[in-house]
């Protein structure tokens, strides 16, 4: 009996600690385990590493950190379904040989326009309209688009153990910040129903604005041109002018999140910085090094000297997409 | 007996309501009720009004609405004094005659110098060292300098019925945002001890700011030139861009405020607007519409039609400092 009792006890037990994986789509590795005693060990009053609740503060870069971004940065698909659309309505807006190119969706020349170009196709499609307007014409893009390797919606190609590690760290008392190369107003068009993330705790890439009012209702809008870029050094800049705080903690998955990293991780007390490194041609992509898209080559030359976790996607994620395997 | 009891009761009745005010420190008039009804308006469920938690943000100025600005800016008295201490270390820095006017403390000839000499006196006094050690040199200057009409430190002349009506739309669940034309680092280093108000909830206007590490470490520089001026049409344009939501309510003092308060009344369902006039010779000062700090015209002039509250200081204050009277 006493036999029988024990061995209940210990399937209860058992079944609560299972219960209580806050990372259950995470494989029982060494980069979990790093995770988890890390944010222990900040939470735990009784520790030397101990973090105040206010100063609990996580960024993460968004694309290929908390969405995919392959073949190509997502934000640029629906700048250029929307350079078609704008075209078909008035051809006058192809004003220069890589508008053209992206209309007619020629995406060689398109990635051989480079920085440059990229930049011309955003402010083009992002800008002569007010913020509401756009946010309405990114909700309907997402809602019909599909990706052409996957079929999913794109905000349904978010990494479901980077939803488990947000979830845990808000759990935990950590509030969960974005810090993104791509468009702030984009980005905030899914981020709370996509990751539980409010509007003000979104920071990234933002064009210029202006206010109106007086010729129609009050508004801001959206002008041509680039205000920020939220990307390398201007990352530290900028999570330091929104938060005031450097974070605790920092997820990226590039040498664009390079500097977050090392900024986040010279801190005094514990820090911790976190690079994702996509290795996972079967389930999602393989790249890094010499990608195109999210290079990560300094990254991961120097993680290990700075003690910086790296996850292996193949390895440590048992799961990729919110919708399956 | 009975009629004992019953005076008992109501005394316990009138002590609690009266322990229950929220805003204790403002006189019983119509612009205590009018504030107090669009609260209770919009936390109530059942009112048509109702606005979610989430979505209840309120955006106040700064100078002359939570802390005084006579007879200049605060911000401005703490540059000049830097400028003083900087020329004595190296007297190169006065490289221009409003630079030399402002080290000798003539403000006439600063005032003379309009906006152009003001924002040369703030950039160079707020740049060339990390944002650490700039809110080092803050934080030392308000624990030293005193105010010469009051003999106040700065950062005690804030506004007792202003910190009431912080903390009562606090506990409403509102999330209580500085918009202020003033410095964003300057002001975080008092907007957490003075309003309670945290770092990553102060929005103001920036200069430029770049990323070192490499040569020393990791660090945020506050660099020469100014990035953005958060004032009039400036202030919709900030706060959509930190906040990505309309504010429900809008409180300033100035002309400087009137885009903020247009803006977030326009909004749709219920939203106030909250001017502060400066009636006080008295307890503090009398000025508006013809003041060069802190002007107030179009605002008293529309504030009627628009349905914006205006807040008559000698009328509508019990009390004015946290201090005393």
């Amino acid at each position: 009996m006493r036999a029988l009792l024990t061995s209940l006890s210990m399937t209860v037990f058992l079944a609560s600690v299972s219960v209580a994986d806050p990372l259950p789509s995470w494989t029982g590795t060494a980069t979990k385990a790093g995770i988890i005693a890390f944010v222990e060990r900040v939470t735990d009053p009784a520790s030397a590493d101990y973090v105040t609740p206010a100063a609990r503060i996580a960024a993460f870069d968004n694309d290929g950190t908390l969405w995919a971004e392959q073949p190509v940065y997502f934000q640029l698909l629906f700048a250029i379904d929307r350079l078609k659309e704008m075209s078909a309505a008035d051809p006058e807006v192809l004003t220069s040989d890589v508008l053209r190119a992206a209309a007619e969706g020629d995406m060689e020349a398109v990635a051989a326009s480079g920085t440059e170009g990229l930049l011309e196709i955003v402010s083009t499609t992002h800008s002569g309209l007010t913020v509401d307007e756009f946010q309405t014409e990114v909700r309907r893009w997402l809602d019909t688009a599909r990706h052409s390797g996957t079929g999913l919606a794109y905000d349904d190609m978010v990494y479901q153990p980077m939803l488990e590690l947000l979830s845990y760290l808000r759990d935990e008392g950590f509030r969960t910040y974005i810090a993104s190369g791509g468009g702030l107003h984009f980005i905030r068009v899914f981020s709370e129903s996509a990751y539980n993330i409010p509007p003000e705790q979104v920071i990234g890439s933002i064009g210029n604005g202006s206010y109106s009012a007086g010729d129609g209702p009050p508004r801001v809008m959206k002008d041509p041109g680039i205000f920020f870029i939220d990307d390398k050094a201007g990352k530290p800049v900028a999570i330091e002018a929104r938060i005031g705080r450097r974070p605790v903690i920092a997820v990226g998955n590039s040498d664009g999140d390079f500097q977050m990293l090392e900024w986040t991780t010279a801190g005094t007390g514990a820090r911790l910085g976190v690079l994702l490194h996509h290795t996972d041609s079967e389930r999602e992509y393989a790249y890094g090094r010499d990608s195109h898209i999210g290079q990560l080559e300094r990254g991961l030359d120097e993680a290990g000297s700075r003690g910086w976790l790296v996850i292996d996607m193949a390895r440590d994620w048992e799961r990729i997409w919110p919708s399956g395997e």
